[in-house]
């Protein structure tokens, strides 16, 4: 159950509650990936330190390992990787697609090859919700056929009406929160179509697919416009697989509600740290006699411990605690980037929020020659994360 | 300085103390190897919990990488990596034999080359002993040559000597507590002949060198009981580099104090848990499904937060967590078995202790043809831990 609280009165940010059996979310919200049921480098401990509400798993890859019924006796994703708050799943049709698992998309669903075993799998909607169900997910996410950016009109029309056919299915097996995946490329009038068709058989939350997945970040922006406008008032607005804090920042001026990416901890394993004033690349040899934490004030345990020159010093003779280090900060980093959305947006001052972060040092997406995968999250990511 | 608190009754094992700068170390203690700064994989507080009392760091590699100014302007090692406890420092000899940086040795020192950028470097004991100082260490070691195993008995004796002069132009430089090393390889005469030497030198306690790089146990053993008898009784008697749970009860037994290895943290690595009832390789398809944590009742936080099917998933799935669950579990199973050792010394009964554990367990090395590497921790680890 969603329940939106407030609306900035400059921007379409929103402020919002979304209530599910295993606690809240405040909105706008942040998630961190843990595709294979774990935050990389992270234990769940450190991930309730950086005040996550919420992380999100892969049903398809905890499928086929360690498999639906190991978790299951273990009580549900909750107790096998002990984290107490929310869990959303997505049903990872996606990954399949990426990983070159696919092996054909059909009326019935997705046909793979598992990546450990060479077995051959057939995941329909009402076995993409049975497994989210049993996994102990609290938002599932219904199957979608995500066909890859560059994909025909026709062709992503096919993929439009297949994904409305499979959230049918999958709103038949009802169980907890269930989201809807809104596909339709870069056409306006299939993003339509997707929207209206899953509106109309009606979902707790609807996410947008089929976006970061390596279209300009313009084209991006400008399916978003139209798309958000089709969703309704009162339900979440997922956009999955995003992204930097300056993407953020601009979807949740659109309307948008919650994210997810492998952005932030990606980028801390490639020595990247987000800060307030932007974003340090901590190998570098400036940083190796820099006493100061990442981020004055922060509290993180990486900042509340560490100096940037010790991190420095990890990450130059690869010991694991140094990206663990930047994971955290990052993670931390993105909650309070969040939390700063949704106090700003419940005084109405989203717009000066937002000018102030890209004034501090997030305007440009920096180009240092650091990877900076944009594409991060469920539907962007690769599937080792 | 040491203070020997009770002498077993029917073996040779000791309970003592080392008191220094950042405190007290219970002997017989058991150090976790940070060669580079760092116990790998784990946090400083993680190592605090495991309630080591002291780490070894490595003189030489840090004084390459990041530099003595770096460690000393952030206030020592201490300050750099957020240790409160002892720090114990080698000098790091050892390790540029074995990386094959070796160029030679002289009677001024070991001259090497750094694998970071090919500079060329001579490691005098003046500079060794300076270095150690500058790092901040509460314990330094004397500059040794250390033979490989299977050196003979002429170029053994030379390595002797040469250890012992290095000692006395180590000492000169006295700061803080200085630790010298026993070699002669497995030559009877030639340790007796170190073992005077440098006692009459004076230290504030002796290392072992030249054990655990590949020689059989029996040898090992035969050499410790013929060296330990030639070191004085009020000092503190270091192992290097040694070992399994098995080994180092059989060692305290002789009369060894103190010791450090990367057994715990490498076989971690390697999916090894060490318990009460001996090692389990948690990777194996029988854990998949086994909801108890690796030990019943163990205080570590793997033991208290996760059970064996997680950790088995996470170290299938190539999750760093898993490794480091496991160093932790071991890490403070390796503290359990000091503390127990110590109690059962100051009640007479360290015989009836070191029966218990290996009838529990630990009376055979397991040979399941999982890495089990013996020669960890300074003197025996490869320089990469």
């Amino acid at each position: 159950m969603f329940r939106l609280i407030h609306r900035d009165k400059k921007t379409g940010a929103r402020a919002g509650r979304l209530y599910t059996r295993h606690g809240i979310v405040d909105t706008p919200a942040f998630m961190p990936v843990a595709t294979k049921a774990g935050v990389k480098t992270l234990s769940s401990e450190e991930v309730l330190e950086t005040k996550a509400q919420a992380i999100i798993a892969n049903a398809l890859l905890l499928y086929l390992k360690p498999g639906v019924e190991a978790v299951e006796e273990a009580g549900g994703l909750h107790g096998f990787m002990h984290w107490p708050r929310v869990i959303f799943t997505d049903s990872g049709g996606f990954q399949v697609l990426r990983k070159g698992l696919f092996q054909g998309v059909s009326k019935r669903g997705i046909t793979f090859r598992s990546p450990f075993d060479e077995s051959r799998h057939l995941f329909t909607p009402a076995l993409c919700a049975e497994v989210q169900a049993r996994l102990g997910s609290d938002v599932a996410m219904a199957l979608d056929d995500c066909p890859p950016y560059g994909t025909g009109q026709e062709a992503a029309g096919k993929a439009v009406a297949r994904t409305a056919r499979w959230a049918e299915e999958f709103k038949a097996s009802d169980r907890g929160e269930l989201f809807a995946i809104v596909q339709g490329g870069v056409y306006r009038d299939l993003r339509e179509e997707s929207a209206r068709g899953l509106v109309e058989i009606g979902f707790d939350g609807y996410g947008i697919g089929g976006l970061s997945i390596g279209e300009p970040k313009a084209v991006m922006f400008r399916v978003l416009e139209e798309t958000v406008p089709l969703l309704p008032e009162g339900k979440p607005r997922y956009l999955m697989g995003v992204g930097s804090p300056r993407e953020l920042l601009r979807a949740i001026a659109l309307g948008i509600d919650i994210f997810d990416s492998a952005f932030p901890t990606r980028n801390a394993r490639h020595n990247a740290a987000y800060t307030w004033s932007g974003r340090l690349n901590l190998s570098k040899g400036r940083y190796s006699r820099d006493r100061q934490p990442i981020e004055r004030g922060c509290r993180c345990g990486a900042c509340r411990n560490y100096s940037r020159a010790y991190i420095n010093h990890l990450l130059k003779v690869q010991e694991g605690l140094g990206m663990r280090l930047v994971t955290i900060h990052n993670l931390t980093f993105f909650q309070e980037l969040m939390e700063g959305a949704r106090e700003a947006i419940l005084r109405d001052g989203f717009r000066e929020f937002e000018l102030a972060v890209l004034e501090g040092g997030h305007g440009v997406e920096p180009q240092d020659g650091h990877p900076q995968k944009e594409e991060g999250g469920p539907q962007g990511e690769e599937p080792d994360e």
